[in-house]
């Protein structure tokens, strides 16, 4: 029962649109709160837009799961990272042990971290990890596709299944992680294509490479959109050809999020292009998902201009592993205090002046 | 025993630097846990700043206070808002009975509020309420001084003595709130006044007034620039000739703070005018100081620009009370778990790369 292409269309017909009604009875209610129309900016914004997804005007993120996919790449061998290949494992084990950043943080929020092995180049165990190992590292995409089609299904098929067990054990709000060293390339490959915008405007210096390093990197990137340009002929094919493993997952998991109307909060870099991947696919995955960060990567910026995305943060993170989605969660945790905790004009017994008269107008 | 020029000549001299040596052993800390230099941006540059603020490697923020400080102004008079004077003493009550906005995001990051009344028009009672009432609302900026000059320092003592109060309960680290019907207007007019800035540059919407009553708000505080020109000597006879009661006694508490070595969380446009009256006291004040927010009103922006300083979080928030800062303090913990949770690459066994030998160049 792998997942497949005929799966794959299944979940795209099946994603619907965001309840507007719902979102509008949420705007009356935020309105009678006692506050000025708008004052809470986003946070009121993000607490509507829960509403529609959720299709209450009790919404709940209590229960909140961040899904971390490892994976590895083959371009590493050209020497785009600061970082040796040996860290991806390292660092999985770490998350496991608790002490990576987006254990931290997660903590903080109250969320819980799950670890899946989607790609990772060498054997890996460790308690708790999930292990769903598609294929051990993609190849080099300066040479060729990343991976065949059926393998960017299957990996998109663990995101599938990795976010419907974290929804089925009571998972209310998803946040994407991710763990491959060499992965800014791969994401920068794939905003290029989806977005047509040159590879040095995109690509970025990653964990910290130097200026040569990164001309380099840039050069690799624009040689691997020349390579695949033949492969690239829609979102799935685009995916295999340039992406990665764990960018896959994360694919599959919005997707899948989208149809079980689960809102997604998207991390950094490499998840926007898996959560752009998506939206290329469909574009009503959109409305379920956050973006958490403006990160610090160079292109990051010009995904959020070119698509009109407001991101929540802009705290110059550029970790991954889910550390932004951790701290928006708690953001949009607070969206929803507020929406469901604050007293309004009429309970509080406060005069809502010209706010609720109609007469302003901001 | 009442807080006099000589009581403020006193607490302005106690005020130290931070400590540059802890900070510079943070950085080796934070240079050290399992992630790229700097990749968690501002969470780090707040964690090591904590360090320099309460001189440990091992800062705190797990008790937080916010205080918020309510008085009333004489200029609303002038129909300079969109909302009745009558809502300053409503909102108390919904302070005192959780309802309000701040009590929502002070719960939802695990901060007590403690509710003051500075300069209500009206007698005010309740349940919790500290009563501190140096006078019933100030006068009309536009036809002069809002205070006298021993007003404005006994509002500050306020500030000093509540903020003394937090410290010696625990706290270790302080909020600031306020709300005061129309107080956008002298805060406008302390910017305006301070950083030289024209009327109708820093002048915003508060609550949210039409574009008729802005252009009169704009004359307004132009007026008030004008008729208080002579009084306006130096910081304190500045504040007392164009602030407010909640406005002094927050510019007293955030001395205060920095004096006893607590950092203090600035919410929005009218704390930071009482932070910039602070910093116009003694410019070492800014070291304690975590500017929460990049607020909605109009001129905030400016604020931050002229003095090159970056607040912690952008969405469009413009309903002060401490709001912002409660929500600040939330990342501002989060970096500070960061700096004592995460894992260091020794003990995580994770291969640092080239980001620790010196090659990168971010």
């Amino acid at each position: 029962m792998s997942f497949n292409r005929e799966s794959l269309q299944g979940l795209l017909a099946a994603i619907e649109p965001v309840d507007q009604k719902i979102m509008a009875q949420a705007q009356v209610r935020l309105d009678n709160l006692t506050k000025p129309l708008g004052a809470l900016g986003l946070l009121e914004e993000m607490a509507k837009r829960l509403c529609g997804i959720q299709a209450t005007l009790n919404p709940s993120v209590a229960c909140k799961i961040i899904l971390t996919f490892a994976g590895d790449h083959g371009v590493v061998e050209e020497g785009v990272s600061a970082v040796p290949a040996e860290v991806t494992p390292q660092m999985v084990a770490n998350f496991l042990a608790g002490g990576a950043g987006v254990n931290v943080l997660a903590n903080h929020v109250g969320a819980q971290v799950r670890v899946i092995d989607v790609g990772v180049a060498v054997p890996l165990t460790g308690q708790g990890l999930i292990q769903a190992k598609v294929k051990a590292g993609t190849a080099n995409i300066r040479k060729g596709p990343a991976m065949t089609e059926e393998e960017a299904l299957a990996a998109m098929g663990v995101g599938v299944e990795v976010a419907s067990q974290a929804i089925a054990d009571g998972a209310e709000i998803l946040g994407t992680g991710e763990m491959g060293i060499g992965n800014t390339t791969p994401a920068a490959a794939l905003f290029a294509s989806f977005m047509d915008i040159p590879a040095d405007q995109i690509t970025g210096r990653g964990t910290g490479i130097s200026d040569t390093v990164l001309a380099h990197k840039i050069q690799v990137v624009a040689d691997a959109l020349v390579v695949n340009a033949g492969l690239c002929q829609d979102p799935l094919s685009t995916l295999a050809a340039l992406g990665g493993l764990e960018i896959a997952a994360l694919c599959g998991m919005i997707l899948e999020s989208a149809r079980r109307k689960v809102a997604v909060v998207v991390d950094g870099f490499i998840a926007s292009a898996a959560a752009l991947t998506a939206m290329e696919m469909n574009p009503t995955v959109l409305e379920y998902c956050f973006f958490s960060h403006m990160s610090a990567e160079q292109g990051h910026r010009l995904f959020f201009e070119k698509r009109a995305i407001r991101p929540i943060l802009h705290l110059g993170l550029r970790l991954g592993e889910g550390t932004g989605a951790a701290l928006a969660m708690g953001l949009i945790e607070a969206g929803v205090k507020i929406l469901t905790q604050m007293a309004t004009f009429g309970e509080a017994g406060v005069t809502p002046g010209e706010i609720l008269a109609g007469t302003t107008d901001t």
